[in-house]
């Protein structure tokens, strides 16, 4: 069966995750490796997976008041070293242009690793009184970071991503803008992704290289990993000070505005496959599938077939949804497998006995379950069971989460915990001394400290001195 | 007067045509300039035109069967080595990239200029059968040109675009490809973006480096200059032997296929502001205007009138149109200037006296014609007003083509026609040392061998030999 075949193409989770992963993203045609070391190619359908998260998000950052921009891929050596702490942390891992065509630049220039040193120069040259103020952009663009390992959407030389970056008059406007962004995060994750996500704070060993605070959506992957899924930055005035970014505030007093950054990459694409994933293949959450329903005729070579399927098809799309109708001569068995591994979360067979009964058969992606449906006027239905699939693929994760989150009280527990990848809640007592030893000793890192949690001890499990705050812990991509 | 003091800030563009550009792409905010050399900021308003711009092309594209993916951005030494005309044109143009972080690469790279070389490249792995064809990919990205004297829009170090790259099993199949794309093209110039263009064959001394043919879209400036506005490029099977991309045919022969690209950047930005600026600033076409009305309150203080204002904006949004209001507290007269400097191709005027009245005025902002409508149920009219608008900077667009195109038959008609900026259509022999000639002498290039044009003589008016075709020469940007 032709099925079976490409079923197994895929290595099962359980033997290997990391080996399933890599097939999934080749065999569901996401990427493909290129030439380009470290670099992939974003085939057409993992592409149009970016266009449909892209889509949710900047509808969202247009929606509260954020306008989109293009800043110069290139940052001039000395724009990159204004802000001591953020130089220190990317200079390691930038490309560097030195040539351009035959000559020699009198000063080489790095590809963008990130670009608060190119938004930082625009202000200080548009921003001088409070009017100017809040200035509300983003760019989505690529960046490049020079990593030794690297893996498809996790991480790569170069990646997809867009960077929010904002100035306010006020520190608490800016504190209020990172928390509105990391809840925009939240709110795309949970309810388009289907993936649950804690919202939390990051340590400062963890934090953004020139952030005074880093704010952070964790989310588990099926493998009981962390991933790192969205950040939020506060600067604080650190930025405008080493730019000399100054404003006249509304008392005709010269003032220093507050900044914010924020970002979202397609390392939500991975979060996407690690975290609905099974050994078929990928499981997309319907909100964000680029199509959502493929029909299939069923004995399409009998009269009537494929015309009745197109029209079901049609009804589906005039009601909303996004349908594709596959009427290849293929098997319906190998067409079955095909959409499994693509992810498509519900097909549609409709064969002769089907329309002799006025009925089509919708099965859906995640679970397998049929449901049998009339021809005429099943729309509003449709929409529920694709709702319903949202519901169960959140719920699982979310289930996940929980079974591989742990509350540890002593160092021993969390070392027994970390035997296997998952959560481990704690308490802290804020010392970067305990991080450290926890990520030697039992190779665990600071995932966040989460909101609204309640204290776990009064004590930190690793020294035993007075706990500060809940902290997550775990293995994270 | 506020709208006087802004106007004046413009040149104008009979005083100085290039200062009036850089003006109007700063005072409307469409750019600024940055540290990075030669690269220019799109600030939002400036986005935004591209983005419009990209949602026509893009869906267009998608219809005719494309699909977007996202290649890496830079490209080995040795992979652009592969096609030898391709690596002559473009070497000396492109930025180097020598280190990852602080290691010396084992070979550099450099950051696309175009990417026809990582295109074969994929192709080369993904196609191997006639079932595999015809591929038909589209990207958009930036891509940087080491130039040396830059223009924002029209000549910039970094630029965005976008690029198609198609492969398919026969020439003819290519061939119409290259036309299809070229039709899009001059579609959206001339129906979206309100600018006639000439299309043609473009002469072997300016095709594409690597191309078979080349063929353009070209626009005229309101001053008489070409802007070249798109090209659409026939690879014939030449790339596809370098990098020895194969298929298996229908007859299970092992076969080459032939390759096109194509593509628009935003040089489209500059063309439209080029084609339909006037001294106020920026003319948008409505169709692609991001906002096409702004409803401007007079005598806002009074009671009810931002009221009023509000409920005609969204009766017109309602109707599908894309209308903002200015309910803010700077004059009336500083909005007018304000909104014709941004080229918003409608404001509509309602006051007290119009409320009484039940009507607003609406104002085009091409030829400043005032209208009289209802308040209620105008919708419909008011489209029909912003297609008038388009109809009439088409029309004025053409016109100045036409009263700028000169038909010479002596070398010395050529040379005295040269004097002015314009297109000057004659014979040609087809004889590159002609083209040479009329370079070095009269300071014109060859713009294209328009299509369907009728012989203008037997001869060369430069060298006297045999005429083979008909062709356009001109001062370009």
């Amino acid at each position: 069966m032709a099925d079976k075949k490409l079923v197994e193409q895929i290595t099962s989770m359980e033997e290997d995750f990391t080996k399933w992963y890599t097939d999934v993203c080749l065999k569901a045609e996401l990427v493909s490796y290129s030439n380009v070391a470290g670099c992939v190619i974003f085939r057409p359908y993992g592409y149009a997976l970016w266009e449909a998260i892209r889509a949710e998000f900047d509808r969202r950052f247009k929606e509260t008041g954020h306008q989109n921009v293009y800043m110069p891929m290139f940052i001039p050596e000395s724009l990159l070293q204004k802000e001591k702490d953020h130089i220190e942390g990317f200079a390691p891992e930038v490309a560097w242009v030195t040539h351009g065509g035959t000559e020699e630049l009198t000063e080489r220039m790095c590809v963008r690793p990130t670009s608060e040193t190119l938004f930082c120069d625009h202000y200080k040259n548009i921003v001088h009184s409070w009017r100017d103020l809040p200035q509300l952009l983003n760019q989505w663009c690529s960046v490049v970071r020079w990593e030794k390992t690297t893996r498809p959407f996790l991480r790569t030389r170069e990646f997809l991503w867009q960077e929010g970056h904002t100035l306010h008059a006020t520190a608490e406007e800016a504190v209020e803008e990172t928390e509105r962004m990391l809840n925009i995060y939240a709110d795309v994750c949970e309810n388009v992704l289907a993936m649950p996500v804690i919202k939390g704070k990051k340590t400062d060993k963890e934090k953004f290289a020139g952030a005074e605070a880093t704010y952070t959506i964790e989310a588990m992957m099926h493998d009981g990993k962390a991933l790192q899924s969205g950040t939020s930055h506060y600067f604080g005035d650190g930025f405008a000070k080493a730019f000399d970014i100054t404003f006249t505030d509304k008392n005709n007093k010269l003032s220093t505005p507050f900044e914010t950054s924020w970002g979202v990459s397609t390392r939500l694409i991975g979060g996407l496959i690690m975290t609905h994933g099974d050994d078929s293949g990928l499981v997309l959450p319907p909100r964000m599938a680029p199509t959502q329903i493929v029909v299939i005729p069923i004995a399409a070579h009998k009269g009537g077939v494929i015309e009745k399927a197109n029209e079901l098809a049609e009804s589906l799309k005039a009601a909303g949804l996004r349908v594709a109708v596959d009427a290849s001569d293929n098997s319906p068995g190998w067409k079955f497998a095909e959409y499994e591994m693509k992810g498509y979360p519900m097909r549609i067979e409709i064969g002769p006995r089907d329309i002799e009964n006025g009925t089509f058969v919708a099965v859906a992606r995640d679970n397998r379950e049929k449901t049998i449906l009339p021809i005429e006027g099943s729309a509003g239905k449709v929409k529920e069971l694709l709702d319903a699939v949202h519901d169960r693929l959140y719920k699982k994760a979310l289930e996940n989460r929980e079974r591989h989150t742990h509350t540890a009280h002593t160092f021993e527990e969390i070392r027994e915990f970390a035997k296997e990848n998952c959560f481990i809640r704690t308490a802290w007592c804020g010392d970067e001394a305990c991080e450290d030893r926890l990520k030697e000793e039992v190779g665990v890192t600071s995932r966040c400290m989460p909101f609204g949690e309640a204290p776990v001890d009064d004590v930190c499990p690793v020294c035993g001195k007075k706990s500060v705050t809940t902290i997550f812990w775990g293995k994270a991509y």
